[in-house]
């Protein structure tokens, strides 16, 4: 959809670029790596999700003219203007795949490349990862709420401003089955769902007309909206007459729509009238504020309710609205690197790294994952980050890397599986987390630990920056 | 910056748009209010933003190959197929202009054109609006907070996903002075400003090194981040070192940055061994999970600080992140309607109307907004919406309408005033709000009242509906 150029970026990568353009240093080799520290919603897991936007941007990534222009206009230097002018990102990428899960502080994506190519890069690849992850994950909470029920993104209106685009594919990821978003729907082959709002309704002499307007030219996909004037005494009822009005010309109403009031009340209320007419096939579609709490509450007592449509809270991840994800230097020239921090939990990984997921042999998550140098083949026993004397040994378990190479010398370089796939892989690791990740009150931390290669470098790096 | 076309809405505006044509009643005369229901951030007004963005994408609303391809899949009817592939919008809007303040449930835009048109834009009337007026708002608060203090833009990395770009606009409309985020700059002629991340010290031999290399590569614009390893032990000093170097060939280090730890001792700190260097020169900058409730609480502690930095709070509006603006229809083929609701007080007033701002002697704003019928040509008397025998004379009051013509067939009618002029007006028309509707903690209401006529309409067309 969008035209998203080099300048789509913090400002000061282009400084620090022109610092280490003038100072030589560009083309040390850096790598870098994005982790977040807190899981959102105060759940036990995220999401991972915006890969391929982000590759497909990376693959496109450049200055033009106007970008140029600008640049020109805040003075930066001509020799550093005239490199901006045929940059490209030749950089190399390892993740997991979209759809997978992730947990605090371990790395998420290894980006490896020229010290300004890697560096430029920060601000995009965090503003497309933080936010199509926290929307999958967001997401991912009302599925498992909404169990078997159909669950349709209606946010974009309330979405924040052109952010409402990539939310509608996030939420595919993380477990939506459709979305009212038709330019989402367009360009990332989903399902479009959406029929009539309260002005279709008060746009007609009354309800009745309304509704058999839209019956004739929409028969196979009607779903009338039934609170605009009183649900149970007006739009229920005349919901019933257009359904067997198209009854009598052999079709059927899909559904009715609940936008207001008590919808476990209405719900029931309304089912109970559409079944004592014949109706069992009209489905129920309720919508209004809701969220994977309301869900889940709606569910427990028992509402039939077949379809949510939530909005506000889905795509702007409420009550979270970011997912902290941040891009840290690990290594650069041949040397690895930390970042000090007064909270000691706060002191990142140094080096390349690889890292490791623990799977029983019930093919379940074992609660941990293990963060290595990238040179360790595999890992059989891991320490506690930041507690000395606690370990914990891996060999009962598959240890499988998560970092693969998707992007090599700025273009992609494995087969992007299509956004369906990517759903159900994420629906697939879900279930291999074990159910109290998954609770919303106090879930179980996902532990990591670290190889005692790497928790021997970041010791020895303490104590070489701290002197 | 971005291919908006007019898939970028819900596909219930465009199954409508299908029943509507079909139906022979595209070409019906329609109008729209946008309102919204509840203050964000619960605070006592917000700030209308988005204006000129909608507009321009209002002037340029049409349905491209892609879209129409898109729609054919869906199986929409050929003849609606045809009659979208030249569709334009050239409906009329009334508006305040941007920077304005708006309060809830009376009218902000009024829409008028024909039904099939003014239903198709309501969902990217609704994204824009809403978004920029909610971090217009939320920028408006923390300007207050930080009082003469620079306010900078962090946030494009958290921001919410293409969300970023629009809300470095709202931003500056509400108050910022700067932002970090290139791409909105360029295309918005905003300030851009950003020096370095801890990463560019990182990548040095040290700290020191670091500091020499930026300085040399940006003289004029040189901000150091000291919190790296350790922000008074070693940030600070090593700034001190390069300022009198700098000093020495005639150059000012312009500031230091704080990104972590207890910002107001930290800042006292550093202005101190700043001070003490006789660097009074040296601005301090903080970032760092600032909102506006940190600012204050940093100015109450004279915390030292002259920049604030912020990110994730500003660009996604926490905690409400969304504005919960809506968009319904009061007025169609001759007919004014409503749409009535179990709650009183979500009653739409119908027909088409006007907004009237009441200013004291003062120049003031006096509380109180009246709304009349469109053709009443000045107010003097209020009602109660929905209190009987409870008016309020507007006598001595100056009532200026707030809604007026933006927008004719289709093309933008005013001349839109530069953004600087926008942000200027947003802070003449704070100065007009008394102090009581600003504070942040359980704020005055704003009130609203209705005209006589309009009051007559609505209760007629209640009891008209009811029956």
């Amino acid at each position: 959809m969008l035209d998203i150029t080099a300048t789509y970026t913090d400002h000061y990568e282009l400084t620090m670029g022109q610092a280490y353009f003038l100072n030589g240093r560009k083309d040390q080799h850096a790598v870098f790596d994005y982790f977040f520290r807190k899981n959102p919603f105060s759940g036990g897991y995220a999401v991972f999700a915006g890969l391929l936007d982000l590759l497909k941007i990376l693959e496109n990534f450049r200055f033009d003219k106007e970008d140029n222009d600008f640049l020109r206009a805040q003075g930066f230097h001509p020799d550093y203007l005239a490199y901006l002018k045929d940059f490209r990102f030749k950089g190399t990428l390892y993740s997991p795949p979209e759809g997978d899960l992730m947990f605090p502080t371990r790395p998420v994506l290894r980006v490896e490349g020229t010290l300004i190519e890697t560096q430029i890069i920060e601000t995009v690849l965090l503003n497309m990862i933080n936010f199509q992850s926290l929307i999958a994950t967001k997401a991912s909470r009302m599925r498992l709420a909404a169990k078997d029920g159909t669950l349709i993104d209606f946010g974009l209106r309330r979405a924040q401003g052109l952010g409402g685009y990539h939310a509608g594919r996030a939420a595919f990821i993380g477990g939506f089955d459709a979305t009212s978003n038709a330019r989402a729907a367009r360009d990332y082959s989903l399902r479009a769902s959406g029929t009539m709002a309260h002005a279709y309704i008060q746009s007609h002499e009354n309800e009745l007309a309304a509704f058999r307007s839209f019956a004739a030219a929409r028969p196979d996909e009607c779903v009338l909206l039934v609170d605009t004037y009183d649900t149970l005494q007006s739009g229920v009822p005349n919901a019933i007459t257009v359904a067997k009005e198209m009854e009598n010309k052999g079709l059927r109403l899909k559904g009715i729509r609940l936008d207001s009031g008590d919808l476990a009340y209405l719900s029931k209320q309304s089912r109970a009238m559409l079944d004592d007419s014949g109706l069992h096939y009209v489905k129920i579609a309720a919508s209004n504020q809701l969220d994977e709490y309301v869900i889940r509450s709606l569910l427990e007592q028992e509402a039939p309710i077949d379809v949510f449509g939530v909005g506000t809270s889905l795509v702007t991840g409420q009550p979270d609205a970011a997912l902290d994800g941040v891009y840290k230097l690990a290594h650069v020239d041949g040397r690895p690197v930390i970042k000090l921090s007064e909270n000691v939990f706060k002191i990142t990984l140094p080096d390349k790294k690889q890292v490791w997921r623990a799977i029983d042999d019930q093919g379940q998550f074992s609660g941990a994952d293990a963060v290595s140098l990238d040179d360790e083949k595999t890992i059989s026993m891991m320490h506690h980050p930041f507690v000395p004397h606690q370990s914990f040994p891996l060999e009962r378990y598959e240890v499988v890397p998560l970092l693969n190479l998707v992007m090599e010398g700025g273009k992609i370089v494995y087969n992007p599986p299509s956004l369906s796939r990517t759903a159900q892989y994420c629906r697939e690791r879900l279930e291999m987390l074990p159910v109290e990740y998954k609770r919303f009150e106090n879930p179980h931390i996902y532990k990591v630990g670290i190889s005692n290669r790497l928790k021997d470098l970041r010791d020895r790096l303490i104590r070489q920056y701290k002197k």
